[in-house]
């Protein structure tokens, strides 16, 4: 007996370490491939240099959309098409100008945005004094009395001391989100919004905002405000609290257009009617180029099936890549996938988002149970050789999460954060910002962690135990 | 029996765990000091952009013992001294000038760098054809019949597919220090060396070579030409092998000069006379300001003890900032204080050098024996939330090298790689290619290393168990 255990576990041990080792040199041959051959930095330059800025409704948007079709159609997948999707168009205008008025007369420029959404400054500009609040909350604290006819400047700063800098932004994002909406009940002007950034600098960083139900004779124009100018109004206003703040916009919405979410899929071997999708987004901001948010996550999710069909892996279930439109606005092209794939009964076994920027990958986050969720850590061997070590719980990506429910293990990787906030949403997210060793390097994790998954996912919704021995 | 068994666990376990509780706070401590009032960046703003290229024995390198030495004095430690060591002083002179000439009597301008040591082009400069070779032992296999009279061009590539840089930076830099040397003994009257960076460009990167123990007459002058220039001069070689090259350098060998080490300490309140080293090199490369290489490292050591100062912790061990003169081209500080502290018997339980970059910290090597390094391995749970992940075995830096012996534990800072060599000894190795957090969180992380050791070093070479529970 004891030598039949003995035998059993020799076995099933030889075959194990056979399989994780085969799953070492796979992995191996990905990475080869994206650092020795990759198309993704290159596709990145043309997407942010050639076509640039993306926001839904755009030209650049549209011009996106083709490109990024052509570039998949000469990759050799089994299908490509355009999945049509009505966005939200709105428009920034002429460009915006905004100053600080002291007591004295004297005026001081300084850097502003519209944030998306947001009206325009009703005939042709506002200029009204200041009230200074940290938070949403404080508003309703103040009331109509202290804030109505009154400017609203927002200046909660990211915090310092979060190391993860996408919690710090979780942490005041709100301001930009629903400043705006706060503020009008209570009968302010217009909302300054302190960009949200660690960094000190004369960029703003715009971003989306709602009115929330307020009709449109109750909303106000709202604003960011670079982190230098936030700095210098809060001085000015300590200063004299009777300090002005005059900003012209002239942005604009408009009514929905035609869009589309651009796919690209490698049929399944044997589960065709299973499937796997890698993406990003394709829409962007329109002040910068989009490079980090999230051209990366587009040339990335689009490398993933073109190192596949490189190295000549045949995916067992069909992998499908799904450059999403309207993220940044709307979210109308991850809602309508997950809708189509809904009515079609498209049983999607997981799904795998790049948007947290183009820098060197640290890991990934998974959203899944916790049965899935511990055989996917039992991988982490494989992917330390590539100084991917984080594996953690947690959201994945804003466009795959309609996806979520019938035990679709979603995922996103989890690129270092600490420049991120640094480019988001501004001027100064452009190509020159992204390395191409760094993009890359995440290419080859998020290729690897598909292959895995082609691997490893029995039946939808649980995972395989996987035969690694650390 | 077993009654008593269970109280000693319950009593070690709690006791345990309060201990490793107060190591998280006290870490916890340490990062928010250098994220909220962090001196790193600033400090480092002073070095690269005030003072600028610190090449030992130029007066930028004199102007950085000066002013660093003001620093440590202004943060309250109980000594800061000069370390006298006498360091070379090689000079680059007029800028370097080069070009191709094709066989049709074509000339187009490349960019390059004398390499740190060569000598000038005798007579001004140098032309000859070129012969392009992968290696070293290349050029003994062609032997003196094909590398006489010719320039010798090495162009093997820093390899793509290596994931750690450093690696991959070691695997061709011999071509860099050792090409001439052997060059020169086959006839060669020139070497031309590919920049040892993957980034494709037009920086030209310099570096120490050695002519080994060739005579004065027997040397050859050596420069390193850009990647897109080697890349360009590669082609032009294929097209037309009679293809020439042309190049004017102007460098010198001067006598040595009088430098220093700059030195700071925290006394230690139980161990005084055992001595924990942080440290980074003060010199740099000419050609930018070299924040990166090595600013990053001093104004982080630096940060260590004005961290510990700042909340007030009383280490029980001697603490010393070291920061070395002539790492890049003689490493004579790193030697002198090794053997200052030979010669004075100071025992050093510990050192830990940051000579990698000012990027995103991932962990440390450390030079241990297997006991120590099995100790130190128990810790990571405590560094994990700073993601910081990996540790593992390797050097340590080359400043604190000459340390080792006597169970000294040594331990160099692992900053993310991917872009390091892009700027490595360059002129684009420029104060603006560091980010504020990203060299904080570094500081940050030394300072709770250096705080850890501090803790659990029971007697030199021998570290305590750590009472972390997982």
């Amino acid at each position: 007996m004891i030598k039949k255990i003995l035998i059993l576990v020799l076995v099933f041990g030889v075959s194990a370490f056979a399989k994780a080792q085969n799953d070492s040199i796979q992995i191996r041959k990905i990475y080869d491939e994206a650092l020795k051959n990759g198309h993704s930095y290159e596709w990145l330059d043309y997407l942010s240099t050639h076509i640039g800025s993306r926001l839904s409704g755009s030209l650049g948007a549209e011009q996106a959309v083709d490109w990024t079709k052509e570039q998949l159609d000469s990759i050799g997948l089994d299908k490509v098409w355009l999945q049509p999707v009505m966005v939200p168009k709105w428009i920034r205008g002429v460009p915006e100008y905004a100053f600080i008025e002291t007591g004295i007369g004297e005026t001081t420029k300084v850097p502003i945005c519209a944030l998306g959404g947001s009206i325009a400054t009703p005939g042709g500009y506002v200029k009204a004094p200041v009230i200074e609040v940290q938070s949403v909350e404080e508003i309703e604290q103040l009331g109509a009395a202290k804030v109505g006819g009154k400017i609203v400047f927002f200046n909660r700063p990211m915090q310092a001391d979060v190391i993860d800098t996408f919690k710090a932004y979780g942490g005041c994002v709100d301001q930009r989100y629903s400043g705006a909406e706060a503020a009008a009940r209570y009968g302010a002007v217009g909302v300054i919004v302190r960009s949200v950034t660690h960094s000190l600098d004369d960029y703003p960083h715009t971003g989306s905002m709602s009115y929330g139900d307020l009709t449109p004779a109750q909303r106000i124009p709202a604003a960011a405000i670079s982190t230098n100018g936030a700095e210098l109004l809060s001085t000015l206003l300590k200063l004299n609290p009777a300090t002005k703040f005059f900003f012209s916009m002239g942005c604009k919405n408009l009514p929905d257009v035609q869009s589309y979410n651009v796919i690209g899929e490698i049929t399944g071997s044997e589960f065709p009617d299973r499937y796997m999708v890698v993406g990003g987004h394709l829409d962007s901001w329109d002040l910068g180029d989009g490079s980090h948010d999230d051209g990366a996550g587009i040339v990335q999710s689009m490398e993933v099936l073109r190192i596949m069909k490189s190295i000549n892996y045949k995916p067992k279930h069909s992998i499908r890549v799904v450059l999403f439109m309207n993220e940044e606005n709307g979210l109308r092209g991850g809602r309508e996938y997950a809708e189509v794939a809904r009515n079609k009964k498209e049983k999607h076994v997981f799904a795998l988002e790049s948007d947290a920027g183009g820098f060197t990958p640290r890991g990934f986050s998974f959203d899944s149970d916790d049965r899935n969720y511990n055989e996917i850590l039992s991988w982490k061997p494989l992917f330390e050789p590539y100084f991917i070590h984080l594996f953690t719980r947690g959201g994945s990506g804003a466009d795959i999460g309609p996806l979520k429910g019938d035990g679709t293990v979603l995922a996103g990787l989890r690129p270092d954060s600490q420049r991120y906030f640094d480019h988001h949403h501004a001027a100064n997210d452009t190509f020159d910002a992204v390395n191409k060793r760094e993009l890359e390097l995440g290419a080859a994790a998020m290729t690897s962690l598909i292959y895995m998954m082609d691997n490893y996912i029995q039946k939808p919704g649980k995972l395989m135990t996987l035969p690694v021995k650390e």
